[in-house]
C-alpha cells in the first residue's frame, strides 16, 4: 500500500497501519506531545485521495467542522485502508527555533544550554593566561570551569583544532573535540505519583522529538505521597524509592535514545517537573517534614544539580534542573501548569484544576494567584477501588446506563473486561447519579426503593449482598461490581476537590459566575469528558461551556523551562507571588466539605 | 627532674629532655611554625632558676643580646640539666583571634569558615517557606544549600533544638545538631616537589596547633616537575601521582588529629599551597600543557572544591581551597610567599628568592611585582649528587676546609656519615671556592696545580681518578667523594638562580645596590647560612647584610588564606598584577647565564 505525501517522497505501509507509526518509521518526525493519543491535535493531516478508517470520537472533539469537511484527520488515529494521498499540515512548523506545541503558549527561546565551536588558532595564550581564562576570554564570559571539565581540558586543547564548548547559563559544562553531530538535546521529565513521562527535545531546534511514559515503580510502595513519605522513614526506604525513580527515568531515556538514534552523550540537561514529594525523593532528600511539623519542604527554589551525582543516562557532565515548587502540596508540576496556561500573566478569572492523586487548584484573578491542595486520593484514577485497574487492555473505560441496564466499552477489541479504569469509574458515578440509582448522600438505593420509583427494570444490575453495589459485567467466573465502598471513595475525592474549588472562590469572595475559564490539567484529567465532570458533580453545571483541557502541563512546562531562561526566571517569581490557602484552617471548611460530598 | 612553669603547674622530665617536647607531652601547646627547628623564634622561654645546655648558634642568631643576658632561650633548643624554673614568654599570645606567627605579617582576620548556632524555636516557618529559606532568613544570607547538606536537613530540624550551621563564604556547607566541641579547624598544606607540610589550625582562635611534614611520595616518579609531568602522560600515571599525594596528605592529617585529639569531622577546610604542577596533579588535572605548547596552566585562579571529590580525612562536606598561581612555573607557593612578605604592598625594593628544585624570584619595586623562574634542579637540595642524601641521621650537614683538610659535622651523635645533605653541599662548594681548590670556571685543580700554588698540604683530600673530586670522609668500606660532576650540577643551579636574579634587575634597569632587602624563602633556604649563600656565589657579596629568612612562606600563606577572605582577595589581585619575565627570551640571556656560572 502506498502513502503519497505532498511535497515529500512516498512511503509504503500495510492495510490498517497507523499513519503516525508509518511516519515515525520513515523518520518523518511529527509533533506528538500527547504521545499519539489523539489529545493534542498536533498531528493534523489532510486526506487528498483514498480511504481510511472512519473519523473517531476524539477527532470530532478536536477538529472543527470545517476541518472535518475538508478531510482533515489526526495521523495518530488514522489507519489507511487503500493507497492514499495525504498532506502533512503542520509540516512547516518545524522551521524556526520555537515550535508552538499543542498546549504551549509562545515564549522567549533562550535556553541555558548552548554549544559553541572555538577554533584553536583563534585562542590567545599570551600573558600566562590559563586555558580556562583563554577560553573564557574568547567566549567573553567569566565561567569557573568545574573540576570534571578541567580534567579533559589539556587533552582537548592539545589534540583538537576545533573545540566544542557547551555552556549552561554561561558556565562551561563540557569541552570536547568538535563532534559530527553538533545538536544538543534535553530530556523533560514529569514525575507523577502514578505515571512518569519523559520527552526528548532538540534544544537547538526546540523540537520535541518523542515522548514515552511509564508507571512510577514507586507505586508498589504506596499509592499516595503520604504512604511514600512514611516508607522513606524505613531503613533504606528513601534510597530504595530514589533508585526506583532514577532507574525508571533511565529506562525511558534509553528507549528514547534508541528509538530516535540519539547518542546519550549529546543530551546535556534533564528538567524535572514533579510534585514536592517526588522532587524530594528524586534528589534523595528526606521528605519527612512535608508530612509532619514543621510541615515544610526542605527546598523550594529551582535547583541545578550535576548529573555525576545521579548517573542519569545522559552526558556525565550534564546538568539536572529541578523546577521550583510552592509548598509541600503545590509542587513544581503546578508551577509548570501555571506557565503553560500563562495564569501568572492573565487578566481574566481562571480556575486551574490538576486532577490526580492530589487535586491542586489555582485561581488566577486580576494577575493575582491563589492556590490550594485537596487530598483527593487515588480513587478517581481507579486506585483503591475494588474493581479498579489502569487504563490498559481489559479495562472498562466507558460506562453507559439506561433503562435496559449497563453498557460498557473495553480497551482492546473483543476483550473480556477485567476491571474498570479511572474514566470508567467517573462514568459509573455520573450514570448512577443521572439514572437516580443513588441518593444525594451517595447511598445506593435498595431494590425496593427502585421499584417504588418505577425503576424496577434496573433491579437486575443492583446487588444488596454482601454490600450494595452495581454489577457492571458478569463473567463466567466472577462479576465486576462497583460497591458502596467504592462509591464512598469517589465521593470523598469529589468532595475534596469541589470544596477546594469553592474554598478558593469564597476566600476572595468571588462568585462562581464570574469565572471565565476552567482549565483541566493533567494526563488523567484529559481523559475525563465534560459530561462526566459535570455528571459526577466535580464541576458545577453552569461552568460546562467554560471547561478546557490543557493535557500534561507538567511536561509542557518542563519543555518550556528547558528552552527558556526567562521561563525559569518566571517560575522563580511565581513561587514568591502565589498565595497558598490551607483549606483546613478556613472558617467553616468542615461544613463546606460535607456540603460538597453531596451529589 | 622538675620543670616549674611560672603561672602553671609543674611538669616532670628526664635529664637532657627537650623542653619543647616536654611542653607538648603535657598539652602545653606552644607556637612552633618552624616545627621546632630553632628558626621561627616563637617558643621563647626565660630560665629563672636552674641549668640547661649551652646557648646554641641558632639561638644567638635569633635572640637579641638583651634577651640572652636575661636568660631567654628557645624551648625547642633547650635541654634542662637540673630542676628548673621557667617562664613561657609567648604564653599570652594565644589570647585574641590572631596570633602573630613567626614569619607572618598582621592581616585582617575574617575566615570564610564560620560556625553559627541557631535555636529551632527562633525559626519562622510561616508562608510555606522551605527549611532552606527559613535558615537563610535567620542568618540573613542567601545560600543555595548543596544537595549533600540538604540530605540531612530534615533530620536535623526534626531532632535538634539547637542547630549548628557551618558557613563557608556565606554558603551553608554543613548543618548538624549542636556538638559538644564547637571549635572548627582547618588544615594548611604546602605541597613541595620534595616535601609536604601540613598544619592543623584552629579557625576560631587562629592558633596553629601543630605542623607535620613528610617526603612527597611522588619523588619515586621523578625528582623534578618535568619528569612528573612526563609520568602523567603514561597510562594511569596522573591517577597514580594524585593518589600518592592524597594518601600522603591524609596520613599527615590523621597524625595531626591523633596527636592533638581533634575529631576529623570538625575540620571543614583544607588550603593547598603548591607549585603549579603539584596543584594540577593534586586536582587530577593533566599538567601536560605546562611543559609543551601552549605552555599554559589549565587554571590559575583560586578554586573552591568539594571534599567529596577528594576524600581527604576531614568532614566529608568540607571544602578545599586552592591558592591561585601566576603561571606554569610561578605557583601558589610563591603567591603565598608574596602575601607573607607583603611584597605586594611595600614601597622598598626587595628581592624574594625561593630556593628549591625550581628557583623562583620575585622583585618588588615601588609596588610593582616582577617575577621569573629558574630551572635550578635539585642539586642544591642534595639530589642528583653522587654522595647526596636527605638531611637525616648520617648526613654530613656542615663542612669546613682549612689547611689541615676537611672537617665535617654529621646529623646524629657519633654516627658514621653516609652522605651529604643540601646544606653540606652548599658548604663544600663554598669552602672549595674559599680555599682556592677550584678555579672560577668550576674545575677542580690538579694536585700539581695545588703544589704550584703552595697548597700541597691539601693534596691528600684531592683525587684525580676515576675523576677529579674531594674526599670528605674515608670509611672502612667506602669513601664519600664530591666529584667534578657533582660540582657541575651545583654550578648549573647556582648559575640558573643568579642569572634570574640579574635578569630581573636588568629588565627594569635597577642597580643591585639599590636593593634594600633579599628575602630567602622556603624550608630548604632557611637551612642555608648567609656565609654559604655568599661563598657559593648565589648572592653577591654586597648584599650579605641585607639577607633575611622567611622560612616556609608557602605554608604561612596557606594559614593566612585559611583565616582571611581579604588575603584570598589579595592573592587573586596579585596574579593579575604581577609581571612574569621569561628569562630565555631576554636579550643576551645566554651570555648572562654563562657569566653567572663562574665562581
Amino acid at each position: 500500500m502506498k502513502i503519497s505525501i505532498k511535497n515529500h517522497k512516498s512511503i509504503e505501509g500495510n492495510l490498517n497501519d497507523n499513519l503516525m507509526d508509518l511516519f515515525k518509521n520513515n523518520q518523518l518526525s511529527l509533533e506528538a506531545p500527547c504521545g499519539g493519543k489523539g489529545l493534542c491535535g498536533k498531528c493534523k493531516v489532510r486526506i487528498i485521495k483514498g480511504q481510511a478508517n472512519n473519523i473517531t470520537h476524539e477527532e470530532k472533539n478536536i477538529l472543527s467542522s470545517d476541518e472535518i469537511n475538508n478531510g482533515v484527520r489526526l495521523a495518530c488515529l488514522t489507519h489507511p485502508v487503500s493507497d492514499i494521498d495525504v498532506e502533512i499540515l503542520n509540516w512547516k512548523e518545524t522551521n524556526g527555533n520555537i515550535l508552538s506545541y499543542g498546549y504551549m503558549p509562545e515564549f522567549n527561546y533562550n535556553p541555558p544550554l548552548k554549544s559553541v565551536i572555538v577554533k584553536k588558532g583563534d585562542l590567545d595564550f599570551s600573558n600566562n593566561l590559563s586555558i580556562e581564562e583563554v577560553i573564557n576570554n574568547k567566549l567573553n564570559i567569566k565561567s569557573s570551569i568545574s573540576l570534571e571539565v578541567m580534567k579533559n581540558l589539556s587533552n582537548v586543547v592539545c589534540d583538537s583544532d576545533e573545540i566544542e564548548v557547551v555552556l549552561h547559563n554561561d558556565d562551561i559544562i563540557y569541552v570536547g573535540s568538535k563532534s559530527l553531530n553538533n545538536s544538543i538535546y534535553g530530556i523533560c521529565v514529569d514525575i507523577g505519583t502514578t505515571t512518569v513521562v519523559a520527552s526528548l527535545v532538540n534544544v537547538y531546534t526546540g523540537e520535541e522529538i518523542n515522548s514515552l511514559s511509564s508507571i512510577n515503580p514507586q507505586k508498589n510502595y504506596g499509592l499516595d505521597v503520604l504512604t511514600r513519605i512514611d516508607y522513606c522513614n524505613k531503613d533504606g526506604g528513601l534510597k530504595t524509592l530514589q533508585s526506583l525513580i532514577i532507574d525508571c527515568i533511565n529506562n525511558l531515556i534509553s528507549d528514547l535514545c534508541v528509538e530516535n538514534g540519539i547518542d546519550k552523550d549529546r543530551i546535556f540537561e534533564v528538567v524535572i517537573s514533579a510534585n514536592s514529594t517526588m522532587n524530594h525523593v528524586f534528589l534523595g532528600v528526606d521528605p519527612k517534614t512535608l508530612g509532619k511539623a514543621p510541615y515544610s519542604t526542605v527546598f523550594r527554589h529551582g535547583r541545578i544539580e550535576n548529573n555525576k551525582d545521579f548517573n542519569l543516562n545522559i552526558n556525565s557532565l550534564g546538568k539536572i534542573y529541578i523546577i521550583p515548587s510552592v509548598s509541600s502540596y503545590i509542587g513544581a508540576d503546578i508551577v509548570s501548569g501555571i506557565v503553560v496556561t500563562s495564569l501568572n500573566k492573565r487578566n481574566d478569572k481562571v480556575l486551574f484544576i490538576d486532577i490526580g492523586t492530589n487535586g491542586e487548584i489555582v485561581l488566577s484573578y486580576k494577575g493575582g494567584l491563589l492556590c490550594c491542595s485537596c487530598a483527593a486520593g487515588p480513587a478517581l484514577e481507579g486506585m483503591n477501588i475494588s474493581c479498579g485497574m489502569r487504563g490498559e487492555t481489559g479495562a472498562i473505560e466507558k460506562v453507559k446506563i439506561d433503562n435496559n441496564g449497563v453498557k460498557i466499552e473495553v480497551i482492546g477489541d473483543e476483550v473480556t473486561p477485567s476491571g474498570v479504569c479511572g474514566s470508567g469509574i467517573m462514568d459509573i458515578v455520573g450514570e448512577l447519579r443521572r439514572n437516580g440509582l443513588i441518593n444525594n448522600k451517595g447511598r445506593f438505593k435498595t431494590k425496593d426503593d427502585l421499584t417504588k420509583e418505577g425503576l424496577e427494570n434496573l433491579n437486575h444490575i443492583i446487588i444488596e449482598e454482601p454490600s450494595r453495589g452495581i454489577i457492571l459485567h458478569n463473567n463466567q467466573c466472577k462479576s465486576i461490581v462497583f460497591t458502596q465502598k467504592d462509591l464512598r471513595q469517589v465521593q470523598l475525592s469529589k468532595g475534596a476537590i469541589l470544596s477546594g474549588f469553592y474554598g478558593l472562590l469564597n476566600y476572595i469572595e468571588m462568585p462562581m459566575e464570574s469565572l471565565e475559564q476552567v482549565i483541566i490539567a493533567g494526563q488523567f484529567g484529559s481523559h475525563l469528558t465534560k459530561e462526566s465532570l459535570i455528571n459526577i458533580g466535580l464541576i458545577p453545571d453552569v461552568l460546562k461551556d467554560k471547561i478546557t483541557y490543557v493535557g500534561n502541563s507538567s511536561k509542557a512546562g518542563a519543555i518550556m523551562a528547558l528552552l527558556s531562561k526567562d521561563i525559569r526566571f518566571e517560575m522563580d517569581r511565581i513561587i514568591k507571588d502565589i498565595e497558598y490557602v490551607e483549606l483546613s484552617t478556613l472558617d467553616g471548611y468542615d461544613k463546606l466539605f460535607t456540603k460538597c460530598l453531596k451529589f
